[in-house]
């Protein structure tokens, strides 16, 4: 097999990267944490892990059950860069829950006449109904922050996304949607670290794509269009949940927490306090 | 053939019709206008109707074509009571559009999984791509006046949909699509006459609905509702158009000439005056 | 407005049309009909044509009352060269019916995903429920004639379709749907009488398209591609319907009676006789 | 929570289940396989399977590397009892390939407009693309099963069903569909014990469903109805591959293997054998 992009992150890691990225790298453990400003050192143990995790799971069972009952409705955003972990959270959430109640959205690029309709359109679309829940694998903010990186659209479409969004979400929160938005948030080193791992996995190395492989050199770019957009859509109705994603495990606990914590479902048993120190608002995000 | 409703036209004409509607529509000839407040006792003749009509479909035409190039959107939404002519106003308006261009949305009742999305979710999914033009036969004011009436709404939905609306719509306005909000306003006798005249009709008969019916009786329910509906949605980014429609043909022109007024487009002629005595704004809705 | 093909009716005409083929059309007036060998000189006169018509319309009102109780199905197939007359006769078929239950299929040419799947896939999905009328306006039999004809599939394609077929056509035979295949034949002056007065009308020069042109120039490489098709696809369970369509009015007489001669429905009064001068078999059909 | 279903599970096992089905799940340890014709005594240990999977994996992304570059088609049809472990070999088979590339297909019950259509129709709505796979989570043999056995469709609607199928199957067949039929076959002492595991777990009691109750007590018909299905619809050009399905580990690894030895792609390994032990034709199944 001839894959497109196998050998490119090696490459960049090799000539491109800056010295202390790849010095990070070289010099951790498989259990260390790269990024020098997380707040734990190592990787949470399997053991806490999966207790916790369990007791979550079962949170989420009893809060599908309210929803069928109650009709709730629920929209879960998740965004980060490529690699940051917003599938594996996913599946997480996913894991024990009925597929036709809570489904997975990953919209593809948009086609030529999704481009030429209302910017939300396509995502309106799926939007849940009574009783359901929809997590977005990337969502509408892709105008805020990769389109604008890789110049898919205008400054001028950007700046209209902008106008548009708070009210929009407004409509939805006023309308009664529980909407939960959630920024993954992976540090450089454990970015590339998570790519050169996908690039040495013959299971995994299809996933690599054109864009992974650019948006490593657009590192700065990527930093800029994120901090502009946590800054400028995070209101009252729609906050942004910040949460670092250096260590997957702990970052997964936190994103099903802040979840479960936003909802009132029949039977919710306390949830355990999230960790502010990696879990928090825009101010969390640190590039 | 055992149609339901056929005979329930005539028993409501006979027995419950107020009897200055009846009066007037016994006394009237074929081409009478049977609205006294009508500025007009006659219909348009024939003649000069074609003319006119010619002259603006060519101007369509035009527009088609410039939609094509430019990608220009217009959304053009027909509301009115039950025969008010919103079905025939759209077809002379497609008549020489390409139909995958300019098409026609008529939403049937909302299934149970649409009833428990968002309210303008289904709407939404018909906006029309660029170079398009998309005619809502009935559309989103369906809530503001037949579920209203019929009860097929609570109150609480129904304030919320008032309160939903300017913003939905001002995002519509504000993404460039040219939205043009046509009422078609019928006189309570022409109404019960082209009922009539559908009931008499065996190849119409089968177009006679229970609400249709059932509507004969609510005229002040609805007039009451029409009202509100009308003054609560009027705004300066997406205004109302009425058009008394006692007359079909010069509803149909103050139609095309609304729209045409509108939206500039390559080799655009003058487009003959509005006709102010029959079509303006909320102001022209006289119940 | 610069129409991309007017113009190139008149070139053809004028410089590459065979002699015979334009004295033909220079010669004729309003009403008489160009096809030598066709049975009747002049066009049917309107009087006659509406009393029948109308006649037909009424069962069909009929037809559908009885689809509604009994949930029968029908699917129609309109083919024949560009200008047959397709629009025209399904149009005056839907006149009277719901759009909701009699319901017009065009399908734009196949996509990309499309053209990878099952050639049949993408009709299958337009199949009506019970209770429906579905009229294809072209069919699967582009394979046959059109998309052979322009070179849009493989010779394999096309044996390939032809194979598959009569397996494809007897499953929905056998499935219960009343099927009904009419093929429209025009003759070759009277397709570019209509090409041309299609290009001096702006109401419809929009409607020429590069296909219309070029086809002009491919008579006889569709006369084999027609008669290949209608002898490799009539069949007992799904035989064709060829009417001469040289006079309209004709066309759409013979195609109602066709079609209601077919199925049983409450109600049904005598329908006239099928003209068997130009409405039968494939050996109707004369290139 | 409320469960629907939770309780009736264990009220079968006590009350009503044969007393050497009980007595063989009661007397059995984890690891032991219920079934006493199964070839083997205990479940296939996890360090075994974990390399041949992983080997399997491997193989399941090289032949996706092959479709996207060859265009080939893949259907796969899981079939089998509940808790029979259809979808977790669909799990193990999508693991590492791209979710836009191969789909799992999970159809709901029909709706009333599907019920009303070609029954064949909704599934070919999801026949795959150049390029793509498709698994069938259930599939159109429902009819042949569930829904005789339930009662969801009519003596004659089965009947058709069986008639119709060769040459709907064919036609797939032909039109170069790699079409792989899975049964997975599971004992009556085994599924008891999975429904009695998912009835104790918290996160999986949500899944049982009423069929799943009621089919406990209908053993028998199953039995029949599968015996007369896989008799009737093992054709040379779409054969079934019926797997005892008692070990899940060695279940999915038979399915895996199976559906790769059908299909050639690039840098294809040796496949290990098929294990002809528990991986057959038809007369494998035994009830
Ligand atoms: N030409 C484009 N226009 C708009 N969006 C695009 C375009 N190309 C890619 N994208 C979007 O960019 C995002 C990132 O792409 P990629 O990293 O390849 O996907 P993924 O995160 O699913 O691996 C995706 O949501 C994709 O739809
Ligand atoms: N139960 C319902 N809930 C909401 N809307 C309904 C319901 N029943 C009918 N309607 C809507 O009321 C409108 C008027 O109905 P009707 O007069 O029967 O239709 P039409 O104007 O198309 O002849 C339609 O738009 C229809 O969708
Ligand atoms: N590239 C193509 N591949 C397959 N079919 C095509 C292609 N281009 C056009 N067609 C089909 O050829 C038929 C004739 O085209 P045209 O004469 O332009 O349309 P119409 O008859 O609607 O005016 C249409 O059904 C169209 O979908
Ligand atoms: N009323 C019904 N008619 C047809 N199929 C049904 C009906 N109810 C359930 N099914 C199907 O039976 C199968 C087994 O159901 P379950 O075990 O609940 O997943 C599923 O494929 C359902 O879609």
């Amino acid at each position: 097999m001839d894959l497109p992009f196998v050998g490119d992150i090696t490459h960049f890691y090799k000539n491109e990267a800056p010295d202390e990225i790849r010095k990070s790298i070289e010099n951790a453990g498989a259990k260390d944490i790269l990024a020098p400003s997380y707040p734990y050192k190592k990787l949470m143990g399997r053991k806490a892990y999966d207790a916790q995790m369990e007791q979550l799971q079962l949170e989420l069972v009893k809060l599908q059950s309210d929803f069928i009952t109650s009709g709730k409705r629920l929209v879960v955003l998740f965004e980060g860069r490529d690699a940051a972990g917003k599938g594996g959270a996913i599946s997480r959430l996913r894991e024990n829950l009925n597929p036709r109640i809570a489904k997975n959205v990953a919209l593809p690029k948009p086609t030529e006449r999704e481009a030429g309709e209302w910017y939300f359109q396509r995502y309106v679309d799926h939007l849940p109904t009574k009783g359901e829940v929809r997590m977005f694998d990337r969502s509408w903010y892709n105008r805020g922050v990769v389109e604008h990186v890789f110049g898919f659209c205008t400054p001028d479409q950007r700046a209209h996304f902008f106008a548009q969004l708070p009210d929009f979400e407004r409509l939805l929160a006023d309308e009664g949607y529980h909407l939960v938005k959630i920024w993954l948030n992976v540090g450089r080193a454990e970015q590339l670290r998570r790519f050169l791992e996908r690039e040495q996995d013959p299971l995994k190395q299809w996933k690599l794509s054109w864009i992974d492989v650019e948006g490593l050199k657009k590192w700065d770019a990527y930093s800029e269009a994120i901090t502009e957009t946590l800054t400028r859509t995070h209101t009252e109705f729609a906050p942004w949940t910040v949460i670092r994603a250096d260590d997957k495990r702990r970052a997964r606990l936190e994103t099903i927490k802040s979840i479960l914590k936003c909802i009132d479902y029949k039977e919710k048993s306390e949830i355990p306090e999230i960790d502010y120190s990696i879990c928090g608002g825009p101010e969390m995000w640190n590039g």
